[in-house]
């Protein structure tokens, strides 16, 4: 298995080239996402207004689009951002935040697929709403389980060329022929405003660090996916040992995503990947 | 005295039933009050597109409008989420942030007491404001004491058939007949933006959380506001004892929240409502 | 030197009058900013609508815009607040993040240039940019040095009448004629969104402060901006030796803040000030 013996080399990647990371997100993820990426070693960059945005995403190690507290106006900032991104061949990630649930932004989201993105994470009613199924979400709460969502993600990666990311207690990755399942973390995590948001803005960053390493036809999505959310998981559950509840979580996971290195990441981060 | 016994038992509900707090607020509070939500063990969303809040407020277990950031566009959003939950019987809050010291908020806020609030919570400055006298407000700060805001807030009340909850060092709430007030809390909590907001938030938890055990027509919205600020009151306390300053008051003030309980509540937050 | 003596006094000016500071700045920034604020014994007041930003820095201590998350509808704000701090009297800092490296600000902060300042603060590469150089800036980092853009501040200063503050390692202050270096702080600053966001809000602050307490014809703003930079590396260097990372950093700066006074500055802050 290739995926979690990369952990590491990434993690090292992101903290030497500080890949920028351009997140077009909701206004409550911001500036905890940006916190997440400078803890991580990346160098957040939060642009929205069409024009800036189109011109960021062209140049940005990695892009985020992330559909929370939705509005026509951030929508054309997504649409300008994603579709440089796809011209420019920067790595993307779509966060369908409540899309199911919520009308402008599942329409939104469906279009933006057509910008294809190289990862989609969601929850699990989240990905049944983008594939197309009902979703029965409720804001952003997840009513479905990871694998009552596993078949609509992988028909998902197929159709779009993605890899899709399913958040849960165990996460499941795929793109449509390898299957990852990532476990760590703690239930503070389920705690805490955005913290899906910054899971996605830090797949970003590894996203942006893999393909500067690989070469263009060959670098590997679902590998660096696979590894940001074993350095989440293993940075989650480190602060979880420490944290007072979810107040004191937040300090002690961003702490902890500073402290993270490479050599910790073999005996850590890549034990939560697969496990048998 | 009724309104200190249930709040253990809507604290209990609020944990069973993790009802969906529909937030229009504005963008200092929207991380803080998301973060106070669910650490207490409510699901909160931020919605504000127009037609999505409408959509949400109808669906959502209780609704907070709050005009700290005012724009013509967040308005739209506020006016769609207020007629959609008044029409649904979704409880609201509306948080008259500076109302009185700024002309745009002043006019939305004077309009939004149409769609019929629950609950109005604000400082003095900001009650005297919203029920026609001078404020005298400069900004988000209270010049005017609870005291100076009695007979304004029972006016409010009686002419709007709502509670009116006016903050200060002892919080006084009212639904025009009867008045209680509320002690506890700690003075670094002035320290910290958004405090009153997320006490908003907070507010609409227990509305929500009464609002399901009682049947539609008995149900109380002042006892409901009451044990809300009660327990409030209490983490304040908590959170003051330990605390640093205001930067570590706000970790601990979540973690506060989050350890409360039905048991602990009825000898702290109950000893703070009504004191001889 | 008459700066470093103040630093003290103008500290427990803004804990006398809490100066209102109007903040028109970031989505990033906002929160945080406020908080900072806070802690220091300033009063914050987010407000970016054009009517009611209009209002409000007529009457405010001092004006903070800051052109991140730059959008079309926000630039209406900044300048009709910058326009009425101009009209008032109002001191105001101008905050031009990431200036050079995206071109609608590029464009604003020109613009707002001629509504005279009375601060400018940012890193080398956006003061390179905003005095007409080729910024080379990529997003928010600062890839040119101080020294780099000395000259060009120094010229900034004396074209428009203003002070001009370049962060980094040891930060800049000129007005055109005399020079000040700060320094201090901790290298987890840079680790952390927003920071150099919230010092131009402290600032202002300062120039809140300077401008009360001195004749409207004999204030001082570069005064006030070294001390609000030596106040700001004080409290940096006291939180970074106690921070466990960039998560817990935060809330151990903004407990310093609050816990600084007018004594320990003279042995603390004023030494920052232009070390031999």
């Amino acid at each position: 298995m290739t995926a979690p013996s990369r952990t590491g080399a990434l993690l090292d990647t992101v903290r030497e080239r500080t890949p920028l990371v351009h997140c077009v997100t909701n206004l409550v993820a911001t500036t905890f996402s940006a916190n997440a990426l400078l803890a991580l070693g990346a160098s957040p960059a939060m642009v929205e207004d069409p024009e800036e945005a189109a011109e960021l995403a062209a140049v940005a190690g990695a892009l985020v689009v992330n559909t929370g507290t939705m509005s026509r106006a951030r929508a054309e900032g997504m649409h300008a951002a994603a579709r440089a991104a796809h011209d420019a061949g920067t790595p993307w990630l779509l966060d369908p935040v409540a899309v199911g649930a919520l009308s402008l932004r599942t329409h939104v989201a469906g279009e933006l697929l057509a910008h294809g993105p190289t990862v989609v994470r969601g929850n699990a009613s989240e990905i049944l709403a983008l594939a197309g199924e009902v979703g029965g979400g409720r804001g952003v709460d997840a009513t479905a389980t990871v694998d009552d969502a596993a078949d609509a993600a992988d028909e998902l990666a197929r159709r779009h060329g993605t890899v899709v990311a399913v958040s849960g207690v165990v996460d499941r990755l795929t793109d449509g022929r390898t299957v990852h399942h990532v476990g760590g973390g703690h239930p503070l995590m389920g705690r805490v405003t955005a913290m899906g948001c910054a899971l996605g803005a830090l797949t970003a960053a590894f996203l942006a660090a893999a393909r500067t390493t690989d070469s263009a036809r060959e670098w590997d999505p679902l590998t660096a996916a696979v590894a940001a959310h074993a350095a989440v998981g293993v940075c989650g559950a480190a602060a979880g040992r420490t944290a007072g509840g979810p107040g004191s979580f937040v300090p002690a996971w961003l702490d902890a995503l500073a402290a993270l290195d490479g050599a910790d990441d073999a005996g850590g981060a890549d034990a939560l990947v697969d496990p048998a």
